[in-house]
């Protein structure tokens, strides 16, 4: 059978609006129903809107009761979270850190930051993030073991890093690359951005690796305006993240004595204030999110050309983002689809090109990455946000 | 006469209550007296509280009415706005940047992260800002121009800019010293952070400089909780600003393609509509520190040892931070008086160990800095936040 594009944009869009209403559909919205302006007016009255409050303390608490961490800490995004894992292990310029080629550009920049390499690494189906398989075969081809380091063969630098990426809120196969990170002496940072409220064997993710990092950033599942977590069971590498984005600052009541290069990292008062009556309501964003998905999944059921991503295997995902896939036939028409659909209102988007294939990093080792490239082209991303059900069913 | 260390601290103490009425005085607290949660309230209910929002464009133009900056972008804090700025001109890894060795870390630390190279710079008495005298004859007999470059003598290295700070709020001499960026063919850039209205003949700070440089830190005279922004004049510097401050990616409706390493650095809604409201009231504000500062100057009119920090000529300071200067024979009782005077609840600071004194700077270039060690033996920051007078006389 033929597929005709516009027939196909059309089909998608009644799929879409017999879930959600005829509506304009932000890709992602926030949704406060709880106590976020509360505490926000709580915080402004008490004046403590920055760096240092209640708030925040508040907030990495709770960070730490939902994810089973033993230590968070607060800080403005995702990508500075980042930033502050890659610069509390032990790491030199010049070293090498592994990610999917498939990811938002922030954790390639973010290792760029240091003057870390990044390093591309292809994904596979079930997760859309790294593929263990070819990860593994990849490094047994193209390093060596000396002195309990990791040697990439062509470049003469070392690996230091794994940083899998949990791919539009669904868990990676964390099991798998944690082994991989242990067998190749790699540190194990997993950037946790999409996925709060992901599990992998009842797990959080973010909480398999030496360190974790989440976003609060508008477009994720919950949000501080601007925001991020560094994740860790390890106190002092928790310690060494709390330093170095305050400032490096030297414990004083007074003095004004700093130990290292530091950032202004800190989350301020005020987006925590937020954060808390967000992640009080976390449980049940998600719900309604699962429960999107699962009516997504019967309103794409009979097409033939699409299927809808299914959580994988052993995990619970957030569904950040809802995706189609395109199969074969239909794959060549995304870019049609995704323009069809935002003309309706209907706000999808494709996924991020690849980072290997970016100007400013297409210079760095990269392994063949078909898998990525396939998906690339033939998900879709389509709204996800909480508001479409509402969080009271 | 012989000086009484607890008697000074006492006198000191009287001098301040006598002002501010006998009560718990943070050094410098934010004060919201206006639009604040209304405009935050709204920005909630629109669920627009990240990185795209009307507050954002909003606080931009405000900060361009109020500055008389071209251009104004909003950023995360002072140190991004800076790490930008330093970002978005012409300069490579080894370069060094001329800054005042009395400032604080994150002045010095936004310009390690580029690998750039702080080069300390001694102040003069009378704004605490950089000595032009000092600097143009340390130049003449440290650098020699080759190619339209000033190259330093001794590591062979390009100075590339020179990067003044308006210490606690009092401008430098700016003039003097945007003549010698010229003379010397460096980038004028900036360190606002402490200093928005602050004018020197009657021009904002911040505006002189190929860029400028603000933060709306909480401890500053507005806030946004975290916040800072970038002035410029020039169209290109600003479109740049813009761009690798929003991850740098390339404008398309649904594309995801950066070309060039980016950063998260924008300011989220829901800090610059805090920011709206503050800047409203910016006016009042000042006026209310002004008046503390006359007020003060009174009360202490009659110490011998002890002098208050005076506007510099041709000046208007928004006296972010009031500062008391002992004499000769009193500051040896520096840490004392202000050990007393904490203990009294009159949260008093010293200023910012030298920057080329501390551990992660101390292996870089640096004039002999002997006024800065004077200034920082002798002053203490006092109590100066607006609601110890109010904004509504």
């Amino acid at each position: 059978m033929n597929i005709n594009k516009s027939e196909l944009s059309k089909k998608i869009a009644q799929s879409i609006f017999s879930v959600t209403g005829n509506k304009i559909l932000p890709l992602h919205e926030p949704f406060f129903d709880g106590n976020e302006l509360k505490y926000v007016k709580e915080c402004i009255e008490s004046t403590m809107v920055s760096s240092i409050g209640e708030y925040v303390n508040r907030f990495e608490k709770m960070i730490v009761d939902f994810t089973g961490s033993k230590y968070a800490i607060a800080v403005m995004n995702g990508t500075s979270a980042l930033h502050t894992a890659l610069s509390i292990v032990e790491m030199e310029e010049g070293d090498e850190v592994l990610l999917p080629a498939l990811s938002f550009v922030a954790t390639a920049n973010a290792i760029r930051y240091n003057k870390f390499v990044p390093h591309f690494i292809d994904s596979e189906f079930t997760s859309f993030g790294i593929d263990p398989l070819k990860l593994r075969e990849y490094l047994i081809k193209n390093t060596k073991q000396t002195s309990g380091e990791c040697i990439n063969l062509h470049t003469g630098n070392r690996i230091k890093a794994l940083l899998p990426v949990h791919i539009f809120g669904h868990p990676s196969k964390i099991n798998d690359l944690l082994k991989i990170a242990n067998e190749f002496n790699l540190y194990l940072i997993e950037d946790a951005a999409e996925s709060i409220g992901s599990y992998y064997k009842n797990k959080h993710t973010g909480t398999f690796g030496l360190i974790g990092t989440l976003s609060f950033n508008g477009n994720k599942t919950i949000t501080t305006g601007g925001g991020g977590a560094i994740l860790t069971n390890c106190s002092k590498l928790a310690d060494k993240a709390r330093h170095i984005t305050t400032t490096a600052k030297v414990d004083h009541t007074w003095k004004y004595v700093h130990d290292e290069i530091g950032y202004n990292y800190r989350m301020p008062n005020i987006n925590a204030a937020l954060g808390c009556g967000q992640i009080e309501n976390l449980d049940k964003i998600i719900n309604s999110k699962r429960k999107l998905f699962h009516m997504y999944k019967k309103a794409f059921n009979e097409f033939e050309d699409i299927s809808i991503f299914c959580e994988p295997e052993d995990c619970k995902s957030n569904y950040w983002l809802n995706t189609i896939i395109l199969n074969s036939k239909a794959e060549i028409f995304r870019d049609d689809i995704i323009n069809d659909l935002r003309e309706l209102n209907i706000l999808v988007r494709p996924a991020w090109e690849l980072l290997n294939t970016l100007a400013p990093f297409k210079q760095y080792p990269s392994m063949e990455c078909t898998n990525a490239e396939k998906i690339l082209r033939s998900v879709i991303n389509i709204p996800s946000s909480p508001s479409i059900l509402g969080i009271n069913q």
